[in-house]
């Protein structure tokens, strides 16, 4: 990916400079929580798609820079609050602000961040891109909203299931990927399609991340996986055993997503494989990936818009090899 | 307080009415917490506060309600987010979202509301509106983060204390009643002395609560009181106790305040009686409040800046009876 990103890699440094400054906005007493929060250097991928796309249509402004700052600061809110729900202790190998700080200071931390995302927001004088920005915002706790409202729930549908996680993950991708084309005054057509672009790509993206949590490897994903079964939350390649099953396996099956211990997860895990629906789920995104590059076609030939290319393409790659390497 | 509202009574059933119609914005699925959220009928002193203003000035407009539905939302949100916080069951007699539905949803449920108020904020055509918006929301959280921060800090200094009420209360009135102004094209130079005046009515209005809160009667109140004393939270009252107290009464009000169980409140209480530091963190209040008056000085004559004086006596007088009643 790094290679694919070099075309972008000064204004990523950019935003990740702009991001830490952040800190200085907020009240010293309170900026070195910020300063936490905002240093886990995650992989920045909402930042360079709103980059790359500008790139791809009107050339990088400040006000990508600005836009991408802006994402990945909801982006960040968004994993802080996350961390309190999921009562997770470490992420990216460092302790996450709840389990350094408590609850309490946590969930308005999150506020914080969110908030100064939005005062941000507002900098851009049309608002129509706040607005737009601020509605990603509302999507993606929609989104997380419903996903705890129903888990454990076996009567979770597919359209629930895509519902879901187009709001708690692609929206925030369509944003970046659209404001990326308006905030260079960009053709509003074309601002469709990017976003278009962004939903499919964010959508496929978090097919592979839940299939990655259900069946990967943790050695290799380097994190803990296996978590979503745990906290109840029916992913795809679940919710395909479950529509397929025949009757007597469904009964069985849904016992074990209901107890959800260790041997239960070994057993579903085998089961997503042995049924296939595993690779379908894969087969899925790696579709929705085709959909999503399908959408480039408006843009004018240049490295930016290869680079978009390339990405889908690696993506699509990385999903792939996932569905085809052994148990 | 009702005789002095019937001014602005129509427009604020318009807010209440255009509050409720929120959850039509929502996801089908969350709009129920939405509602429930939304519904708790509060006093409305933020939106009374804009209304108001806007009557004094250039008459109060559409905008004006727009403005007051936004700022209640914010409050409600950070209310959802303080329950939580304060592991509270009930709120006005009613079981809070977090008693109802748990943490996690709770806390997205904050972020919904308040990103939803965000969007609303841009609706405004001037950016300087919804930047100003965000920035007291932005207040909110880092005057409640600090607040928390600070638990059980006998370190904590007046000065210290006025910084946290002025960003958790103060700042959000001070907005309402700037924001009154501007949004109806109001004088800069009006909005400035509109936000010193919210500032410290709200200022004010928080020390008043919080020796509610340490020597109010329950009964009287409709409130769980004494829970400052218990959560660590160190108010006006008790920092003069603590400023004032001779070597050896300090050692001892310090060990009670660490302790904070039911025997040590009751002995607290009395000892900020009996030091007639809770006469002065009132006559603090009321001097604020005779402050704030002069701000109005500004204003043409009109009903409504005649009200916006009667609720600062009316706020004056409470605070004074409070003051003079028996323990």
């Amino acid at each position: 990916m790094k290679d694919i990103l070099a075309l972008v890699e000064p204004h990523l440094r950019e935003v990740d400079a702009a991001i830490h400054r952040q800190c200085e906005a907020f009240d010293p007493a309170i900026s070195g929580y910020v300063a936490y929060a905002l240093g886990s250097s995650g992989k920045r991928l909402r930042p360079a798609l709103a980059l790359l796309v500008g790139g791809a249509t009107v050339g990088v402004t400040s006000r990508h820079v600005d836009l991408a700052v802006i994402l990945e600061m909801i982006h960040l809110a968004t994993l802080v609050h996350d961390d309190i729900m999921d009562g997770a202790d470490t992420r990216r190998g460092q302790p996450t602000p709840n389990a350094r700080w408590g609850n309490a200071i946590t969930v308005l931390l999150g506020d914080c961040l969110f908030a100064h995302a939005l005062d941000l927001a507002t900098n851009f004088d049309d608002a129509e891109i706040s607005r737009k920005i601020a509605r990603a915002a509302t999507a993606v706790c929609t989104g997380e909203i419903l996903q705890t409202q129903r888990r454990f729930d076996l009567n979770l549908s597919h359209a629930d299931y895509f519902r879901i996680i187009e709001l708690k993950t692609a929206a925030l991708f369509a944003c970046a990927a659209e404001l990326g084309v308006l905030v260079g005054k960009g053709d509003p057509a074309v601002a469709e399609n990017l976003r278009q672009f962004g939903l499919k790509l964010g959508t496929a993206y978090q097919i592979y991340d839940d299939c990655l949590d259900l069946a990967g490897d943790e050695d290799k994903a380097g994190k803990t996986l296996g978590t979503d079964l745990k906290k109840g939350k029916l992913t795809l390649p679940l919710l395909d055993l479950l529509r397929d099953a025949p009757p007597a396996d469904l009964a069985v099956y849904s016992q074990m997503i209901l107890r959800a211990e260790d041997p239960e997860s070994i057993a579903l895990t085998a089961a997503v494989r042995r049924s296939g629906s595993l690779k379908r789920a894969i087969a899925t995104a790696v579709e929705l990936i085709e959909d999503a590059r399908v959408q480039l076609a408006v843009l004018p030939p240049s490295p930016y818009g290869e680079a978009l290319h390339a990405i889908a393409q690696k993506v699509s790659e990385m999903i792939q090899r996932f569905g085809e390497r052994p148990a």
